[in-house]
């Protein structure tokens, strides 16, 4: 099987998957502070792993997929004091990701899936997929990876509800794919945040934007201490069926107005 | 009792409401198709009402509250094709709302509440929001109204999961307070929409920008013809009981970054 | 005979009258101080009551006419250090009225008359109603509302050069309107400005941006103390007279360029 | 007396200028169509010629005043058909001027006076001369060349109501100062645009956007065959002395807000 | 011969030479210090100085081309310090060359050719240059005058690697052509900066944004005292040819994307 | 010896990193064709490793630098037509560019060097470095990787002027480092463009924007067939150490307006 990756393709061959119609994945994600325990990498390394299992699951199913790089850049603002981040202001963010989503339909495709790797991005995401699917002939959908599997998230870890941040899941799943990312000898500090009192699914209907550093003082929102690399590789499966599904699915690409 | 509208006091009376921490509602909905039976008017009436209500409820309760009156132009693009629509892109909405907001500063107000009564609205308003905080001395938050009281709303419906577009709740609300913009004669065609799959309060996880018209050729999604004035009574006394608690609740005022 | 306000019906009504060749009036207005005697809602207030008479009128005459609600939010910063001031930057105040010009022909209408009822919009408008015109197939037009009718104005009035600011002029229309929203017991305040040197319908041809309380302490420009009702209403149905006049005028539809 | 042109001195000049609180001018006009007997500098030639004189007055009066070159790209959207014109949209006319307006402010200078010499600037002007004074400390004010001696010039010209476009009153004062650059031999057809039917100095209140091509097809307003070098040079005096007085007072230079 | 200036033509006779097919040139360029001894006009003169003269070399070969007036603001934020200098934003410099380059295209041209004559503007004019390829049916080309002919430079002077500010080359320019705008007297404070350590035409490879102060604290750098009339007559006439030998180049106006 | 990749780094990591005056590389390149015979990745894959050799060097010396993840949308506008390419925009290359530099700065960096690795960035960048000096603190410089040593790489390399497009030299580079990238059953194909007419480091002086397609059919510039791993060796190692000794430079870092 050849690679998922765009990248690691020529032009002639792309312009081939384009004539196939492939569709294609752009991972978007964040470079951020993830407490003390994890490099700043996380949330594009893991929206990446994400992209390319689901890719790969998809393509053997029959559907072409092909994973542009990450876009590391996301929005953390509610980060930036912690150091160690990178933030883009909303329209920088819409910028970049119209742009290539102009240029995947100029290099001859149809799809775009855009995965979401990171919490802050979220609002975000759904107004810029509104404005992209205005480009005539580019059908586009997206998601947040971790969201695609929540259920199966809540039914592999003990920390509720499910994902957060710099956590039980996200730990997890980095000591599965890049254990060498991850500092043991920090562990122990590496929990906070209010207990979750919203019931699971249910986010909170008042929307008042928090400096992260009010909501944890190291920089984690959850329990980070009760990760296990089997924990990691069941989520990165879960999320990856998940995003499998929806790319096959043809209720995601309906069509759609311009 | 005094008016709790901004539009019906004076300056000298306003700067005075200022110097007293007075909280200020911004009501943002939209002018669109709201099937057969019910008047375009729908989404900014009933959050002006909810609005009125809940400062009238947090004033009586002691925290004064003045309420602009409602942005009527929201983010619509998907009911455009149904006629009778306005609709604004999002840098409009945006400039707009942060526009006013940098004027209730300057007023001397100090806290802004934006409340929401448009469901195409709710990611855009989540975005400027964080820009909102950034307007240094402004504290900003905000809420979609039905989303205030989800579970009181399914408590009082038939139709689930509770709100959704023209429907059993909306006509309901409508039937309380606009009687004369509820056209009868067409309740029986006021019903369309997809059965309600996902369950109650898990949004569907990949985002799909749709044109309103695939989803429903009526107009409505939901059940219009279950609709009564007893009902929407209900459903905005229970919407303006939370609106009041998140006003008159410390967590909705938290200090902010910058 | 049915409504004239486009909120007050349903989209169906809507598709129709656009189908009849139905005009819209955009009101625009403000939300600003207007001295110690008038609430907020003057410009907006009265804007709205010409659009509305004036649509009946030239309804009654056979040219249909919609009015949308009122854009409240306008250029007004040379008000803000009165307090209980709204004003947009050109830019939010463009983007807004551009946004419901396109969703307007949208909506299969042809033709769209800005209304205006504040001072500060005047020249800004004249650059819009520009813009606008590049909407291919959207006819726009546009006038503030009392020059419609400035020789009538001086006729009615004491004082000269006739409409001014929360002077005889829209107080008198106000008690004629909204008696409960002039505080009687403030009247005797209610005057200031420099007298009027410049003869009347000559503007100073030298332009220089003045923060208002520069040019008036109370918030006053003119002498609302020789204000009446009487006034008030025959100034609105000079207004309104002559706004139907302009909706039906051939020379307002003239073919514009795109 | 040296020159009173910004570009004929050097940096160190210029410095010294600035410390004796030099004003400046910088005048703004178009390159457009002007009839078939006009060349397409007249708008920028005049005006540059009117703001020369003019600070040539004040100087020797004893305000020192510095007259930048002249920007020749104004908003002539209107005459694009005939050929032959240069247009910008606002957003680049409104750019260049207030990006003029911080470098003057930044070279030392405290008081700008824009000087207008067309008259699709009008409106626009008069907006962007408000974001202008909110440049801290740099005091701007602006005037359109002719509107400063409206009575002067339906004293002096036929045609009434005074200037127009490609007319009487241009003609003559090019005949003045550039009689090179008109046409003699196509002055027969140099008139045109519909008789004035609003009386003088009453602009029609009804704003409608209209290509000139549909007021004149020969693209003069008004009638040449009236000019002659005697007249304009009497325009050009009256301009010239109304723009010193302009210049010299002590009202357009009042402290101006933020 | 008539005039290669485009302001100095009527519309009927810029039509007429639209449709013969001519070239049209815009010079951009500059208005800032020039050292002790020049006028701050140095740049937008000289360079309309060899737009005219290379136009009426390539129009006497036969290519007609029309020369605009120079747009006299350029990016010179690194001048500011020493007073008397405008500088554009490139945001506003990019608006105000592409608003004339669509207005050229508008009034019936095909081929623009931007002239520069200002270091400050040349990494701008080739961003702008590639956005103006994309209007359509526009053939664009640029290049800033003096690099035109290096090689010829480097023989005429002394002061090497050619032409730098307020040098032996421009002061010999301006001597040529605008002898009372050199200020003799101050000729002997006219040099400054560092050594040319880098060989000729080869651009340090690290680009750093620098104050232009900590370069040289006289604005000179080079050595304007030996300058000579002589000199800046061959500079001229070697800019001119060039500039006649590129406008005259099929390669210069290949077919362009899009 | 720790990573110098930022990416690799915990927050706390990075902000002592910050405090010890540490450098920060951003890599900014292109996803683009690259002729038959090389994926699409070559440009971020070769900057990357060039930023992250160069880095070694420097903090081997003393200079403590990290990097960024590389930017990899760059501006390809002309490849676009081959396929397998994206491209930005300027004004999005610009936001994203500005919007990490921000970042940077936040998170307590004060040197930001941008290393290019793609042609049609260069005068982009030299744009957006001068407006990152502006913001207050953040010291900017950057070059483009192949420009550092291009002596070094014409002693090298038998195709003159040294490095173009998917070529000798970017094909040895990779076949340096990925060499699974290279298909070397198409190397046969994988030469084109014009031969070299313009002498060795002195750019055509007149900039036309051109397709890409319209210099070369192959996507290629150069001749691939010559390319060797030793070559590729070598031309890193001397971009790398060119690298070095500019982030050890003191006249990278001198002190910047404003």
């Amino acid at each position: 099987m050849t690679s998922v990756l765009w990248a690691e393709h020529s032009a002639p061959e792309l312009r081939e998957a384009a004539a196939r119609g492939a569709i294609v994945i752009l991972p978007v994600a964040a470079l951020e502070q993830h407490g003390p325990h994890l490099s700043t990498m996380v949330d594009f390394r893991l929206c990446g792993e994400v992209a390319k299992r689901g890719a790969e699951l998809a393509t053997a199913r029959g559907s072409e997929v092909l994973v542009l790089p990450p876009v590391w850049s996301g929005m953390s603002d509610h980060h930036l004091p912690f150091g160690g981040t990178v933030s883009l202001p909303f329209d920088a963010f819409r910028a970049v990701i119209l742009g290539i989503a102009g240029s995947v339909r100029a290099s001859g495709f149809a799809r775009l899936f855009v995965l979401n790797g990171h919490g802050g991005n979220v609002a975000a995401l759904s107004v810029i997929l509104q404005e992209a699917a205005t480009i005539e002939g580019l059908r586009s959908a997206g998601a947040t990876y971790w969201l695609l599997a929540e259920s199966e998230a809540r039914a592999i870890l003990e920390d509720q509800p499910g994902v957060r941040h710099a956590c039980e899941a996200e730990t997890s799943m980095m000591l599965a794919v890049e254990p060498g990312q991850v500092r043991r000898e920090r562990l122990a500090e590496a929990f906070g945040g209010a207990p979750a009192t919203v019931s699971a699914g249910t986010p909170d209907p008042v929307i008042v934007w928090r400096d992260f550093a009010e909501r944890s003082t190291s920089g984690v929102i959850g329990d980070a201490r009760r990760a296990s690399a089997g924990k990691g590789e069941r989520l990165l499966a879960a999320c990856s069926a998940a995003l499998c599904a929806a790319l096959c699915s043809p209720a995601t690409w309906t069509k759609q107005a311009p």
